[in-house]
């Protein structure tokens, strides 16, 4: 069984509950994030924390806890490496339910677990992502990394249903980002496209990482929203996130993406981006 | 101490607890309902019952409690005169954190507690609301009554910092609803307006069942969106809920409505309410 940590103790994972007037289950008012762990180290934890509190001053959650040891103490207790840890941070769990958080402030709640995954050997690399677009239904604030992620599940699972392993979001024309990773393409000039963060999709710590490595390998770089006509006439299409790290995208909507197998510069990124993070 | 339900249990509420696996908790999927509750009576369930399904169907949550004998026994047990019973339905609590919800499925995560509030004597009703605009921001889906609530907690927080009760949503100069109710004015040739709820706005049960008291009142009542200026115009203006019920609203950004008194069809068409519900 998993140990867990939840508001300062290392539990049981059976034993890790909240009150229902937590504000994260009765609002949505929580906060999160996902680092990778590789070789029993958690990455990029400078970005995460610096990610974390922009999203804690966004949904108004203050909150001062010391994370590095919690996320150390977790993987020694449940022996992880490899996989990610979630830790998450809520509006705390006042004795009424309110729209308005209580004048004597209550404190967050604060867990965090481990899950075991492969990071750097997934079958997926090898034979691709398939993705379905969908339109981009979420709310304004998505700049933020908020539990507010209910059309990012109802969208992944339609792509389910479709035989799809993901949905990306359309907005006028313009891709967003997938549920829960950064989209980008390799036009047909050979130029890496990735949305602007400071618009409408999450600052993703993978593609803040992953960008400078592509500029080394000699990839032009344009920061700015791609076309669903672009992205058809795209060379290589891929995501990215904590766990997925850097993967590619091979088929939208049933019609592939430059030659329906995984990129060279999309896997070349990978290689470079994991060796990274090992070396971080 | 209240006593709160959980999963086919009545316990203290501080024993109320659910696992931080809930899906309500990490991906906010979870739907809910707030009924009045006057003279210890629940009110207009057949309305909230049939909401709660539709949002169910939306939020892709599978529950069949049956709740009329659940909230007549928290009603007994606390005692329950005037107020509100909140009651919410999340998507469960799996083994693990994953978007997709579990291939198994597992049970909903239910739960229900009162709230002790003046329904039919609130002060407000003579003094009347202030409310600023705030931009629309909120998803797509926002006719489900789901717990994607960050947005209005977030709105109705700039609200009391600039001394008002509550925000109104503008969309493309049009308001949508309050953070927390349906919004109506009697517009400047004594026609009522209110935003139609098949598009973007909840489709509130105090809505649906006060507007047909509104024609009997002998008013005209137009379902359609109306503009800021028309609000700016209008010789009255009130929120719709179920504990609010109808509520005169006198201030807008402020500026007076109307008169700057709480207006007297409104008024009226509270007195006929409550007493619609007393009867119910």
């Amino acid at each position: 069984m998993r140990t867990v940590w939840l508001n300062g103790e290392f539990l049981p994972e059976s034993e890790a509950k909240v009150p229902v007037f937590d504000r994260g289950l009765l609002f949505g008012q929580g906060v999160y994030e996902v680092t990778p762990v590789i070789d029993g180290h958690f990455c990029n934890w400078p970005h995460h924390a610096a990610r974390l509190a922009r999203s804690m001053a966004l949904a108004r959650i203050a909150d001062d806890t010391d994370w590095p040891p919690i996320l150390n103490g977790l993987i020694a207790r449940n022996g992880l490496t490899e996989g990610r840890i979630y830790l998450q941070v809520t509006g705390g769990a006042p004795a009424d339910r309110d729209f308005l958080s209580p004048t004597s402030p209550v404190p967050a709640t604060r867990f965090a677990f481990t899950q075991a995954a492969a990071v750097v050997d997934q079958p997926k690399v090898q034979e691709g992502m398939r993705v379905i677009l969908h339109p981009e239904g979420r709310w304004a604030l998505r700049s933020a990394k908020t539990t507010q992620l209910l059309y990012a599940v109802l969208a992944k699972e339609l792509a389910r249903e479709a035989g799809a392993d993901d949905a990306w979001l359309v907005d006028n024309g313009m891709i967003t980002e997938g549920t829960s990773a950064n989209a980008h393409i390799i036009d047909s000039r050979g130029v890496l496209v990735s949305h602007p963060v400071e618009h409408g999709v999450l600052p993703g710590i993978s593609r803040l990482c992953a960008l400078p490595l592509a500029r080394e390998m000699g990839l032009e770089v344009e920061e700015r929203p791609f076309s669903v006509e672009e992205l058809f006439a795209a060379r290589e299409a891929f995501i990215s996130s904590a766990t997925t790290v850097v993967m590619p995208v091979v088929e939208v909507d049933g019609r592939k993406i430059g030659q329906g197998r995984p990129g060279p510069q999309t896997l070349e990124l990978r290689r470079r981006y994991i060796e990274r993070l090992r070396n971080a």
